[in-house]
């Protein structure tokens, strides 16, 4: 459900942007195909999916079927040369390694890229190796790409041609923690990332391990202690604190479709003995988050009781943050929850296209 | 994931309806505040909670807390001056027995009125005694009142000042049996109807039957063999066939939180034997629904071998009709799906004010 | 959870008799080897299984790693000399198909067998190509072959060499609907049944359909109308009926990991029109009932307020059975539920080992 | 399903001792009657429950019905003269403060006691207060009472009259951590522990947030930074590190019926900064754990790539444990699954009663 916000001063019309997504079938690819069949200022020129070439969106979706435009786009292969003729933007949902090689001649041809994918969100080829185990396919795009977090590279963003659009794992951890370590407030070292992920965070992929009966009535941790996101993850903190930071991480497979819960534990720079000191680090971390998300439409900051929860923002592009000092440990505690789908991938792909194309960044977005 | 229909030649804009809910907190009740927040001609002015009154919407409902409106209005006591001073159009969404003590003194004041609940449902306060087990509370006003079904009652429902919208059991018989009834092709005698229905059609309410735990990984009929909407179904069928229609109806409770799926198992008044009869009969379905619903947006008829699945329609206003004939037996399958609070309740009420206030059909409707 | 029954006069001990499984990796093979490893009187010597061939059963089914034997019996190749060589007795918990090509060495070779495939379950060879879609793969046995309904046909169970063990949706119908066929108290036409099955009885396959997020959430009928298990069915209500019997069958794929409710709408043989013609009915079912199962340990006939649930009976091997006369309709509802995987497939299967071996019948099942 | 461990040179049978459950409807007391029914030593002679005074278990658990017991047995109303008269150890399922009134009398009549409750796991009455918010209802006991975790405390259990059971998050962390403490190979400072509980560990009560449409499709942290249980937790664990602990607990609520997941970051004494010192920690850990568990039967270390998955343990008394060295950051990941409702509540408390009762620790645990 969308609410649109207020926006005045604005055009009332825009250019139409002409956009294809690459990987139409999968979770993401899917979550695309909606949120552009649905956006009033740029139209969906092209779908890719091998396996349902041939076929409308409406007959793959059936819970699309309502918009016009399902009835007669049909999946295509994944030809460059139709690509570059019929797009300006590409959207890339397709696996790390193989959407470098799409994204090499869709820029050369002049198409803007947003890339789901891995691929592009390293800055540094040797950490791509060390984390994916294969040499990166294109090391010379790195330099150009920038990090799509919109609430932290909005300007970059805009004028980039090369969108890496960052995953569930790192938004539900960089969001909270990014304001803190830029504003001194918590040290960079023993950061503790807890997270609990919906199983369309394993994509739409045959194997046993996915099965209903597999993960229901199932919690199970998975990928530790050194799970790939680690590596960009790392990378946007160090930025953020201009040191080197290194944390834990523990993904958790909960038996929901959508939604990331996140629990960080980390330590103030200054030391929380007595409730005058807890209190003072809770007015920092207010003024912090404030200074960083306040004019944010797609976060929202719990200064109540309330705790983040995963069935508040699921179906919306929303990222939910909470903190609470614990006095009796000396640390804090931050949580997040948000939509893997949304704010975890294609809502926030649409979000720097957005802020690309230069439409009001709520455009189209729940 | 609202997909706007083309409509052409229409205003730009409408005259504002204010619109008011009373019973804002239950399931029906928050869908209601979601639909009409985003209703783009609609002035939500009041919605009321006894158990919340004072909190704003944004509070009890953090999901919509991005619309600047939730921030604002505060839940109310249900004051019928306060009602009627504010809203042209009051939504009632409580008990039956409660919500026509409402009607009354809302309508003597000129409000329009949409009801969710059973309350003016049935035309015959008799059978009202029968399956609620009370006399009705303003029997006076059943004959005013429209059975709320726009795809068979448009018209009535656009003049209407009392609208009875109905359930989610009874849409999702209704719809499918009514052409087929109102064009002769299925018996009035030996149908059966089995649904399965995911918990919030249970209401938000605190009781033990109703917990996660009791609920997961459980598969219970209940209801059985007199189900109270029985009453409005048979009614309604009864209407469509001319002739009195008494069927068995098998509600199940299994663990979803939103969705209905509903097979039917009737008779055709011409006997199928072999596969050319069985051909002609669906060709005279197939006419028939096409007949019906052609242009209707909220209906899709799945007329190739894919079978109605709640997840394709949940979110959305939309059920999905499928059927199949039966050579075997003889008989004749009819299946629908369609989301309990959304085409079940709250949409196709929002989808009778549009109908009521002049509006495109879909507006405001995912 | 293993209720010891009485049992008087019984030995205190028993022969040994040595098991295999063929295709111990599957939901049903899973549940075999959990029963085997924990009855007292049978020894498990082989599980077979192509995919983890060489690993032990602890390491796969991490769940029965507290079993002794479970850390030294290895998955093996499903080779017809060891089998035959090793053990008195084998289940086949295979693909319909594949289970007559083991049947037939192994039953040659003096083994007895218990099949939970469809392969021996229909003695009619004609019909198994029609529902099957292949010629039988050993026509010759389906003579011999005994339809393995312990509380149907426990005495040619007894002395049989060849088991074919009914499936969840058969067993669901069946001990509801034959003593009333059989009693003459229902008519033998027009027979609606609808079930609702857990995901697990689609089996451990890699299959997209079958992923969590493809199940969770959604509600969906499949297989109609004319779903294989119909013809089994058919064949042994036939039998109770004396007569032909065709019915109408609805299976539903509903978000559970265990369990099968089943709701079927039956027409009494004498008309119900008042009260009192109820009440007689509810008596004649009642003795029937408690004729055909009034000592039989797996079946619960529930007959006050209660109706089955899935969860009273998931992880036993109980089927639990109510009925409601709809004086409305003038039709009689007969309500299941039980396990699919125990009363359903494998505690069925080993309910006839029981028999076949001269133990007590309710020995190692829950 | 129970898997029978040999026990050489046991008698073959046992004195018969008569047990009762005071609070036996909720969700601890319903498998305290599962376990104590099917035990074979042990007799039930009385189980109370104020809301279902009266009705026999069979009724009020279908599930159980299969049991002889469980139809003669009735709910009574918890008297002390009759428990005092009828039992000779009592099973206390019931709220903090009010397990505490009922101890009393039944131990100065000679009753010993198995407390499910918190009210006797603090040593300290004034940390009862500072967590529970009043006094202590029987402060004089806390002196004799045991804290019933049999791995640690086997010894204190077998003679000790009233045993305080721990619940299911401080068995989670306390049995992963004990040993590493007393071995001195983790600090006692900077312990940070997520939990993941199904909805059963909220209990059988009739409130809102823990209906299934509120739980289901949720993902969310409560209880922070302070939960109750942290006060036993770090009891416990301040008493194996011989000085005081104080550490971050984050439990979350997930949409199971049954399970704990617990991952748990710690920081080991000598630092990790190379492979060779990864390999050296890992060691002593193993060393560790097989020192503290390698007998035990309801501790199931896994030392190869497989991870703790609470579908592994649901419906057994077995808690699954695994760890993973982060040479990255210098710290120890440990993590536990198990079922709530047995290890971390009723199967624990029948766990000791065995080792009160001098029976085989493992009889009528699955």
């Amino acid at each position: 459900m969308s609410f649109s916000l207020p926006h005045t001063g604005e055009p009332s019309s825009f250019p139409t942007v002409r956009t294809a997504i690459v990987g139409a079938s999968g979770y993401s690819g899917e979550e695309l195909v909606r949120l552009l069949l649905a956006h009033p200022y740029t139209k969906l020129v092209a779908a890719t999916s091998r396996q349902y070439t041939g076929e409308t969106v409406a007959h793959v979706f059936p819970k699309f079927a309502s918009h016009p435009l399902a009835k007669t786009l049909r999946f295509c292969e994944p030809q460059i040369e139709l690509l570059t003729r019929e797009a300006d933007l590409v959207f890339l949902a397709l696996p790390h390694g193989v959407a470098a090689e799409f994204a090499l001649p869709l820029l050369a041809a002049g198409c803007r890229v947003i890339d789901l994918s891995a691929d592009f969100r390293l800055r540094d080829a040797a950490v791509y190796r060390e984390f994916y185990g294969h040499d990166h396919p294109a090391p010379g795009l790195l330099a150009q790409a920038v990090y799509g977090l919109p609430e932290i590279r909005r300007n970059a963003i805009r004028t980039s041609n090369l969108v890496a659009s960052p995953g569930c794992y790192p938004t539900s951890i960089l969001l909270p923690l990014i304001p803190l370590l830029r504003d001194g407030i918590i040290q960079s070292r023993g950061i503790v990332a807890n997270s609990l992920s919906g199983v369309s965070g394993a994509g739409r992929k045959a194997e046993i391990d996915f099965l209903f009966v597999e993960c229901n009535e199932s919690l199970r941790a998975y990928g530790v202690p050194k799970h790939r996101h680690l590596s960009e993850i790392e990378q946007e903190l160090s930025s953020a604190a201009d040191t080197e930071v290194v944390i834990q991480f523990i993904p958790h497979l909960v038996p929901v479709n959508r939604g990331i819960a996140t629990s960080i534990s980390v330590t103030p720079v200054n030391a929380v003995t007595d409730a005058s000191e807890a209190e003072q680090l809770h007015r920092e971390i207010s003024a912090s988050y404030a200074a960083a998300y306040r004019n944010e439409p797609f976060i929202r900051i719990l200064e109540g009781k309330a705790l983040p929860d995963t069935k508040n923002v699921v179906g919306t592009n929303v990222l939910e943050l909470a903190w609470r000092v614990d006095i009796r440990t000396g640390r804090l505690l931050v949580l997040s929850a948000q939509d893997n789908i949304l704010k975890g991938a294609s809502g926030q792909a649409v979000q720097s296209m957005n802020i690309m194309c230069g439409y009001p960044e709520t455009t189209g977005l729940p």
